[in-house]
Order: structure tokens, then C-alpha cells, then sequence
């Protein structure tokens, strides 16, 4: 049988000792483990570009994977350690937004994690991602629950993303960063979009913008808005960068109408 | 027993969700599976890069491996999903020139992959490679054959990049691109130009230039033809980059010339 | 039972054709090979910051593990390839100090790898990562002792990095480079340090500079120096870049004082 999979999401830079050294402790406290790196290129401290990608991969990986997230501004402080279950995954995480898309998961279950003799010691104050976050994690993919390495968390902080606002009959969301190709990645999720106000229209920074099924199918150069393939909308240019048409990867507001509202 | 081998080359980018996504479908599909990254920074589209890639590695792998590349700018249109077995390897990718390196191969077969009860749904129109490509590329690495997953196919793309000319007793090749160190590598395979020429002398756009076993055997600065690691040609310059010196990657003529011709 | 872990250390390039063909080699020699990046984008020939690597990572793994270092700008040449075994673990890499910190190790042994039937034929004058490292690493991980592999040698080259100068009551060290956050690494072992001097405190670069337990606890925007993760000496500024402030990453003075010394 294959070892347990354990995914990991980082700031700490590809290639860096941090991450050869949390890959290390993971190894030393469950040598079965296998590991899958996600990302370790986010920009230092931006929680919400780990949880954009913990949105986009999680749920892609088989039942039972524990994901390890890693964006930990508050190191050495009084930020808690926390392990979330949701849908059959496993995360493991500081107190700071990071795992909001876990938290948000139907019957997602949060504890603060406090049992020491856990931990890699010493602990260092500066990477708790090492010390406590690691071996934790491998406790938990090697069989350990939740209730064996904390306890019960009733107010975890939750996602720092912006939410859309539903207004009658328009939901207005926002991009929330770009990919490599300059797609606009939104909050708009398009299942819900398509939920709340059937067929609808869109316009993007104040225009009106067409959907569209495929990259291929809109014009050469032209914007469209189209579902992503993580199910949220986004905004992309065939064979080109929405991120530079627009001249930016964040904030550009997303407006979806319902047909025949004014 | 290890768990078969999966290698993947795209233009996803590092850290990008989509190749998280990639391995999270391979692993779901086929939890054994052993994914070896080849490079994921490919140019977005570069489907010659791609090739270049494939050429340097894939016959590296144990017999068995199966090739995953998805450089793929026709998504969503009608290219053909295509798999390939060559030298007791298979590959996986778009019919767009991309597994070209795999085709050319003496007993190369090459498939349609056209059964969609492999595939992953809903199959999104912007991501074949985690919908169509890897769960196909799963199976074919769990056993399937060929003629499992498509149809035999007679006319696939073929390879995008240029070949030599042979013209008497001169061959001419030229640089298809450049590795990190600045070195160029050719489309010239240097056993072949040996086969057909016996001796020869080389020129790099247009100035004689001398061949080298090493690169240390040049003097410092010097620019040198060599036998890359791959068994192609090679420009380089000793302890510095011929790729700057020269003022290009691709396109630089390199030619090769039978001794005593003229 | 897991198979056994080999990590590799590189200048050649994430995504370059040359780490694959390492990884190829090493899956096709010892099929059961589990294989970790520790990072392939050191700058090209950089051997010290290999070095550094090499510390901060290595005995953070398994007992077992083989660490496979290939920094050899003088490949080709007549430099020895080396294998080094240290606190458990094994090392294999090119005679240039590369090595250092497992030489520098109680108990380290090295041999120099001088039996070309473990090679992979042929051997390419300008790789032997693929042809001789990787071969040899892949043959100490499956079992064979350095004694099956090399020769005995007594004067491998040793680090190349510079060491600290103690002069009575003071310590004098340096910063070798920066990791991404922009925190100096330097050659003080704060251990060593503290049982040389007893309390003590730092300047940098000329200035007094407070020690700190943790990044979070000095002032927003405020130098300090505090002991990071692998237990030497770092210069940081919290939430800031400390290479930026001073301008450097490597050569800042770091100096220790005995307290109560002038």
C-alpha cells in the first residue's frame, strides 16, 4: 500500500533550506510518507494567495490526504497552531486565515493544536513550520485524529479572501490574483453565481464583457469571462494576459447581472 | 515493487495550482503512481522547448516510464488528444508536435486517445491536461495498452522543430535554444553528422570554430563546439555563456564541413 | 519497507533537461529510489552556498539518507569525485570543498570513488553528475559501503567558506548569504559561540546590534541577531529584508564580545 500523502504549501522559496528541512522532519517521523510540493513560491507572508491555491488543488487529491500550509506571519507569536478536517482531507496550519477554505467546508471540524510532546525539539521560535506544523502533520497522515493532537477550536479566524456582495439582482465579486497566464482568478463561484440569479450577464471593471465556453472560442485578443477550471469565474484574453490588459492582478471588480435587471 | 513512473513537462509553471492539480488526478487515479517533475517553466506554448525537453530526458528513464507533456495551446479546439509508445517508453500530449521526438523513433505507435469513459468529469474546456491526459496517462501507466485508450492514428504532427540540411559534403545545422549555463544546443546529433561526414571541421555562425572534448579543455573564454550530454552538438563558451556572447539562443547557424572539402 | 532516500544539491536548474536525466538515472540504477530536491538553483559553480545548503539541510533528514551534491565547475578535469560518510549519513559529490561540512564531522570518512565498473557508460566529459555521481549514490543507497566504491583518502579539500576568527574576548564572523526573506546566514555557531564567551553581545557590520529570541519580539523595521533554525547566528530585521538595509548578503562583519570586555 502506498504511504500517506502529505501536500505542502509554502512562502518559503523553492529550493530553500526550510523546505528541505520540513521535508526532512516529515520523513523522519513517518519515512512511508510521500510528498507533493504545491507551491513554496507565494509571496512571503500572503495568506491569501495560499488559500487561493489551497482552493484550487485541495479537493484534487485523493481522500485522506493531509495538506500542510505554511504562510505564518505571526511565527513566534501567540498565533495558534490549528489542524482542520473537511471532506475527507486533513490540514494543518497556523491560526491565520490560511486554512479558510477548510473552515468553510461543511462539517469541517477545527482543533487547536496543544499536545508539546508532538513536537520536534527544541522549538524554534522562528519555524514553527519545522518544529510543530511537520511532525504534527505526519502524526496525523501516520493515523493520529484530531483529538489526539489538540483541542476543540470554536472561533478559528476564517479566510481573509473578500466575499461577494449579492445586491438584488447583481453578485459583485473581484479578482483575487492572476495565474501564469494572466487569468484573473475571482471569488465568484460560478455554480452559486448560476444558482442565485440564473441566466446572467458580466462586466468586468465597469464593462460589459461576454462569457465564454473556451479559451479558443472568443476573439484573438479579446476579454471574456469564463469558468475556471476550479468551478469560480475568471477573466482571460485568448493567447494573452487579462493581469496586463486590465494593469492588475487583484481588486478588478467582477459584475454578474441578472438578464433583464437594469 | 515501486510504483510506476510517471514524468510531466509543461508550461503550468512551478507552484502553479494546475500542477498540483495534475498530480493531485495521477495520484487519485493511480495511487501507486511515482510522478517525477521534468520542468513545469516551460514558455506558455513553447512547443519546441517541449520537444528539446523530451529529447534530453526521456530515454533516461527506466523502461516503463510513462512521458506526460502538456504544452497545449489548442485546448478546447479540435487537436487531438494523442499516446505514443516508442523504445518501451509511452507518452501522452496533444497532437501538436510536442511527443515529435517520440514519433521519429524506429517502431514509434501512436494512438487517438478518443474514450472518453477515461476521462475526468466534467471535463473542463481550459484543462485537458488534468481531464483528458492525466487520468489517461494513469491508466496507460497501470497497464492499459494503446489500443485501450484510442484508436490508431497514421498521421500525427510531427516534430515542430527544424532539421539539418545535408548539402554535399557540408551539413548545416543550427541552435534550437540555450540550457541555464548559456550553452546552445543544436539539432545537429553528432553521430550522425560523424556517419555521414568522417571528419569535419565546424562553424558557428559563420566563424571557424574549434570542437572540444570537455569544457575545460578550451581556453577561457573561448567559444567551442561539443558532444552535449544527449549526444547533440553543443556551442559553449568555457566558464561563460555563448548564448550571450553570440546574442541569441535559437536560430544560430552551426554547420559542418567534411575535411578537405571546400 | 520505504525505499531509500537520496537528496540532490545542484547548480543545474529547476526544470533543466539535466536534473531529470539525474533523476532517470538514479530510478533506472535503484529502482526503489526515493528522491528529494534540496535545490537546483544555486548560482552556476557557487560552491559555498552549496556548502550552506548542505548544512542547513542534511542532518535533518533520516538516518541513511545519501545526499548527492553536484556543484563541479571543474568537471572534466582531474578533480576526484569523493563519497563522505558522516553521522549516519552518506555523501557523494566532487573533491571541492563541496563537501565540507560532512568532512568536518567526527567520525567522517572519505573515499575517492575510483571504480569506473559502477559508472554509467559512456562517461560524458561534461557530466558526471549523470554518469558517475549519480550511478555511485544510487549504489551506496542500495547497500554497497564507501570500501566498495572508492579508495581511502586522506586529504579531501576542505570547506570553502570562511571561518570565524577568535581573538580573546571576541568572535569574529561573517555573513556567507542570504535566504529569501533576506536573513544573513553566518558562520557563527551560536553554541560555539556561548561556550567560548559566555554572555556576549553582537555587533554587525560596525553597529551594536541587540539579540533577539524571536523575529516577532525586536521592533517593527529594527536590525537584530538571533539564532536561526540549524543554530548559527542570523542577522534579520523583522518583517524587513536585512541583505537590503546593509546592502550585502555576504562578507557583513558579525562580531561577538564577551560581556564586560572592551
Amino acid at each position: 500500500m502506498p504511504g500517506p500523502l502529505i501536500t505542502l504549501t509554502t512562502d518559503f522559496g523553492s529550493g530553500s533550506t526550510y523546505v528541505a528541512q520540513l521535508k526532512g522532519v516529515l520523513l523522519s517521523r513517518l519515512p512511508t510518507a510521500r510528498i507533493v510540493d504545491v507551491s513554496h513560491d507565494l509571496a512571503a507572508h500572503d495568506i491569501g494567495t495560499a488559500e487561493l491555491h489551497l482552493r484550487g488543488t485541495a479537493f484534487a487529491f485523493p481522500l485522506g490526504t493531509t495538506h500542510l500550509v505554511v504562510v505564518d506571519p505571526g511565527v513566534g507569536t501567540t498565533r495558534r497552531p490549528i489542524a482542520v478536517t473537511a471532506r475527507g482531507m486533513t490540514f494543518v496550519g497556523p491560526d491565520n486565515g490560511v486554512l479558510g477554505v477548510a473552515l468553510a467546508q461543511g462539517q469541517a471540524r477545527c482543533v487547536h493544536i496543544d499536545k508539546p510532546d508532538l513536537f520536534r525539539y527544541p522549538v524554534s521560535t522562528t519555524f514553527h513550520g519545522r518544529d510543530i506544523f511537520a511532525p504534527v502533520a505526519a502524526e496525523l497522515a501516520a493515523g493520529l485524529t484530531l483529538d489526539d493532537v489538540g483541542t476543540e477550536l470554536g472561533d478559528p479566524i476564517p479566510s481573509t479572501l473578500p466575499t461577494p456582495r449579492v445586491d438584488g439582482d447583481r453578485i459583485v465579486g473581484e479578482s483575487l490574483g492572476a495565474d501564469r497566464f494572466g487569468n484573473l482568478l475571482t471569488n465568484l463561484n460560478a455554480a452559486v453565481v448560476g444558482a442565485e440569479l440564473g441566466p446572467y450577464t458580466t462586466q468586468v471593471a465597469g464593462d460589459a464583457v461576454a462569457r465564454s465556453e473556451t479559451y479558443g472560442a472568443a476573439a484573438q485578443g479579446a476579454l471574456m469571462v469564463l469558468e475556471g477550471s476550479d468551478g469560480y469565474l475568471e477573466v482571460a484574453v485568448r493567447e494573452g494576459s487579462a493581469a496586463e490588459r486590465l494593469g492588475a492582478d487583484r481588486g478588478v471588480i467582477v459584475e454578474c447581472r441578472r438578464d433583464g435587471s437594469r
